[in-house]
């Protein structure tokens, strides 16, 4: 095992370690146990990292930002849970989902108990700016929010356009791993360059990373159930650039598609290979390209260290993944 | 319109121009519109002008507590948002509720945004002890999930005591006032002595407030739907009380009513003369006037001013609302 991924394993061991020691109360069990559940599911735990990474390449030490990487992955859980929810998905992490194991009540009061628990695991963070800590996490969580509003008006909304997905995955996907480096720039004693180029990184980082998402989706190998954002007729990157910018027999081939009421393997198969024709899969590859080469060149503006090391590994990391 | 009603109606004001003036933003809609649906319906608004009072009646200056209070009603407002679908509720303040009015998707995430517009307020107030405000806001709204999950663990058990009751609806309704007025304190300016006194007040004063929010529903000139609690077999203090102390005659045909799958209105006037007859509702009015006293008894610890003869009012008014 290389030197990055033993050091990734003993970071994520360290969140994990934590955040088992998150419920510390039993009752009322309605509520902790389903909060535990989700907390001690399998995850990437790839924000708290995220922020521990930040704050070490400014200088910082790992153990001042600790409760703040919890706080993020908390945060991260809370939308993972009312997500699930709103979008009626029966697996999270090849477990139940939360209102599927229990039921909607339950899941909605979890996911606000875990917003309340993140924040308290924040404000343990001991800095002076604990007040602008909050402030971004805040502002963050309200993006969040608008975020996944648009994701939920974008379904079905075959006439949106790419800025306008940008948009909303900048808010959806980006903005957590925003808030991640940002605060630990700033536990870490960055400066506010420091701030302004790792909040920028995780910009360019979770564009990259949903994209890729997107493109996985219809990778016969992935990890991924095959075509299910395509069964879903959902708008991904991909579909919304070839509705805009695909030839007028594709575009009119995919949304004869997606008015069935059913959406076969083979339909799956079929767009596929039309967003090959149509560039659309080349254009996404590039966008990945442009942005992992915009977060690597915002790296180098740091000085060099481990910790700028591991971050421009983390970005290889995403075009390597296949889930 | 005596002095109180008008200072209260001032306040009342105050805060409605400034909650009308929390969506700043247009959209996303699907986000905006609920959020701003539910903070424009009326409420009596206790909760802010708790803030206000306390704040004032420690010596401090209403202008600095007002950020606070728009905070305290923004939190109380998602608490009825989540709880409403959890409850399955059609109407709130006589309109439809907000999963009614759109969907539960919908109010999930506006109950959700309304959490990060609380925080967004609170964070607005200019105090050196904002980590602390913070805090205490965070840990009540940790227990206002915990007396939200008891009571609908408490919902068809008939076997809870009145000490399990107490400790759900001092989670569940009092802790929100104790926020408000600990807040308003703290902002005020006040000692811990003023701190403790305050909050202590809130929670005799939550503590009377469901109580005599569980014998409305039994009042036939009351403002509310005569008898609602009892329809849905809730578990009131009337009813744990009942339950635990009537005569077994009473207890058996309590029970006998609610096991049946529908309570008629006979059914209710019949557990309503019990209650009478088992001397349940007496208790519960000396219940009420032992807290109501407590509270009184709290504020007179404060010098004069005229916040805490507000205040005194407030506690009146409960015994008197008949809705």
């Amino acid at each position: 095992m290389d030197s990055f991924a033993s050091r990734m394993n003993n970071y994520r061991n360290i969140i994990n370690e934590r955040l088992a020691k998150v419920v510390v109360k039993k009752t009322p069990i309605s509520f902790y146990e389903p909060v535990q559940y989700i907390l001690e599911s399998e995850g990437k735990r790839i924000r708290p990292i995220l922020v521990i990474l930040a704050c070490k390449a400014v200088g910082g030490n790992d153990a001042c930002c600790l409760d703040a990487a919890i706080a993020v992955e908390i945060l991260h859980n809370f939308t993972l849970v009312h997500d699930d929810i709103m979008d009626n998905d029966d697996l999270r992490r090849s477990k139940q989902t939360v209102h599927k194991k229990w039921d909607e009540a339950t899941a909605i009061l979890a996911g606000d108990g875990l917003v309340a628990l993140a924040y308290h695991y924040l404000l343990k963070t001991e800095i002076v700016q604990i007040k602008e800590v909050c402030d971004i996490f805040t502002e963050g969580i309200i993006e969040l929010c608008e975020g996944q509003a648009l994701d939920k008006e974008f379904e079905n909304s075959f006439d949106i356009d790419l800025t306008q997905y940008m948009v909303m995955i900048e808010k959806k996907t980006a903005r957590l791993l925003m808030i991640s480096t940002e605060i630990g720039a700033i536990i870490g004693g960055g400066n506010s360059t420091h701030r302004k180029i790792l909040r920028e990184f995780s910009r360019q980082l979770g564009l990259a990373f949903q994209i890729q998402d997107d493109l996985l989706d219809i990778e016969l190998t992935s990890g991924k159930t095959f075509g299910s954002d395509i069964k879903q007729k959902k708008m991904t990157f991909l579909l919304v650039h070839a509705l805009n910018n695909a030839s007028q027999r594709i575009r009119d081939q995919i949304m004869k598609i997606f008015h069935q009421t059913e959406v076969s393997q083979e339909d799956i198969l079929e767009i596929r290979d039309m967003l090959e024709l149509s560039g659309t899969l080349k254009f996404a590859s590039q966008e990945i390209d442009f942005r992992i080469n915009k977060a690597q060149h915002l790296l180098n503006k740091l000085e060099p260290s481990e910790s700028r090391h591991d971050l421009n590994m983390l970005l290889n990391w995403i075009l390597e993944r296949k889930s």
